[in-house]
């Protein structure tokens, strides 16, 4: 039988609890799971495209189906490039949800063969999004209960 | 490896177009797909649960991995008679998507390893619900372009 | 050039302010409004379809270019019986929005020729609804402030 | 200073762990809460008026400036009988926002003096509802997670 | 009797299958509609004013009761500039809804004589908008079934 | 008994009617407010943040217990600072109520005992915000009717 590869993209700036949460658990629907971090230069990020990679790589390492890579271009294609016929995204009950199948219909009129599964984000990290890290960052206060402990060192370190 | 098995739930009042396109795109992702049929005596459905459940069935027969079953106790309970940890639920941009949040999460309180995922219903099926066949239904109008021709056959017999 | 004509169905249980408001500004966008009152037996109305009907026929009778009549069929066929190829629904700021759209789609999937479109309920009206109305004389006080002068004095007559 | 007094209504059918977070919060921010259980009779609740009363009030018995009373009038005429000039709601991710705004509005059009505050609901207990509890009581489930101990003995001997 | 003109405005940055939809049904519903090409440079648009009322032209020109125009006023004042007091807004079911209709009531709140009329993107559309087709576009991929053949011509002559 | 101190946190550039009306209802409520201006560089306000402040406390000034003062911190820092164990937000109709919740939540996360109230703004004011204020003076136009008299009075000397 044929390996189901499944794609979770994202900007991941930085990578959360949150993201974690649905890696994980797709990990164990899935043989193998490319979480796909995304260039997204036009947004301004606050961490560089290789530093948002690295704290993804340090997350997961632990994980053994999961691989981390970068990406540029549109979604679909790496998703050609990679063999991977699945996207996970997560639900969060405070994500933009109505963006969310936006895009599912956008990429299934590029390429209809990709199938689109949906996540929902665990309770207790349904409010957690990289841009309130992002916020609290730039405050000079502590996000060490909303990323993984490798990403707060990397990002304590950073800030030095 | 273990089997994935799936469980597709739903009252089903009757099966539409809608249904089945989950259905099939479920039947790519997973193993098994096992379409479980409500009792719901409470909602008054239209058609009773025994019709319910034949519609069901003609209408998935040609689709090698997918059993119809009935049910009538907790959803969480009937999953692990089945064995199975995967709930399948489908999203419509019409669908009260707060509604499938809140029960994944409830669903999760009770039993805390069944996972729930969400396909994104296909666009031109997106409208399609079981209560607008009904509502056409009782009209005395035609849903032909809405559910499976088998299932179309049924209802045009059982109202003579 | 053709009469430009259109249906505001609903089952008005009772019509409210914020009907008539909508219904106003639809009489200055068109030839001829007819307001079509549904049936809606299975809704278990407060009032009967003929005192649904005649509520409505006094709330409008100033207005030159409205009807009001009943209807029990499917609402595109109304349509065709009255050849009218435009149906008008208001939006409230807290209505269903959704459900608009998924019944709009529904009917487009019926009978494609017929357009519905969306005015604004005015601000001062958003928040009421029949069902707000309907609450209110349950509990026995006035919603005088909430529909037109005539049909309070219909719905006191009735309640003596 | 005038005590500030506030009014926490609902149909308590039954009272859960996510109206008793409410509860718990509201009774810190004013003097007085009246938890006001209304009769609901057209809802057809599960537990009657007497006992959805008495449920709240073992719930709440060792909270002390909170009372429980039954209600089965306007809720703004009670308000002024309770002389309240608050109320309080519950907001939760996935409560239905947009209902609870036009009920504050329709109740301000009632009695422009009394004003409505909305507290989030916490989120572990978010996704917690009556009719989730009463959903798995009608399969004979467990709900000792999602009520008080106290209630769910009353709903344990109730049921015997 | 007085014509009915209506305005369409937007950025149209580029104008889309979508907007075609809308333009071509509203065409239907008035007598003349001037699609209105906001300047908009605050939001940074991909194309220039001027190209974007170009590619507007290009797509409309064989519908005869369309006209296309540029502004940069507030919509309000060019709307009593062209002697209209209809505006049409397309609804998609990813539409932001309650955005549009903050705009209509603060648009009232300008100019109490003008309506805003809206219209729902039939399905098919209803995932496409500007910034998918800008997305696409950024990462040099092809938007050939998301806008008219010739605003796609001009686009791929604009890129090389 | 402690007073009972509450902040109301925003950009207020510039501070509207809207605003207004929340904070004359929540001085009624609580013993003390603070209109806590953020100095939200990163947002590139409009009106500096010495304009914003001046802005707000003109319009205050005629209101008791009511305080401006200019933050720069995280909102639950300030809170500590100011002693102050109560936010105030307010919901329009038209605000983003997923994302209130979401900051309400990740700002228990920060600080556990901090409550977030939620005020209802009237009817009459529900469309109004910053953005469409800002919005109407880039147009040159007024906005007269959208904010406080002496508001409106220092908009017009500073663009003269």
């Amino acid at each position: 039988m044929k390996i189901k590869r499944a794609i979770y993209p994202g900007t991941f700036d930085p990578i959360t609890n949150g993201h974690m949460d649905i890696i994980k658990r797709a990990a164990n629907l899935f043989d193998e799971i490319i979480v796909a971090v995304a260039k997204s230069n036009e947004k301004g990020p606050m961490f560089s495209h290789k530093q948002r990679i690295e704290m993804a790589k340090v997350a997961c390492e632990s994980i053994d189906n999961v691989k981390v890579k970068g990406f540029s271009n549109l979604l679909v294609e790496f998703c050609h490039q990679m063999d991977a016929k699945i996207i996970i995204r997560g639900l969060r009950s405070f994500s933009d949800f109505e963006y969310e199948l936006q895009m599912g219909y956008a990429n299934t009129s590029l390429s209809s063969e990709i199938e689109t599964i949906y996540l929902m984000t665990s309770l207790e990290h349904s409010f957690i999004s990289s841009s309130i890290v992002r916020s609290i960052l730039k405050h000079n206060s502590s996000c060490a209960h909303l990323v993984p402990p490798q990403v707060n060192k990397i990002i304590i370190e950073e800030s030095k």
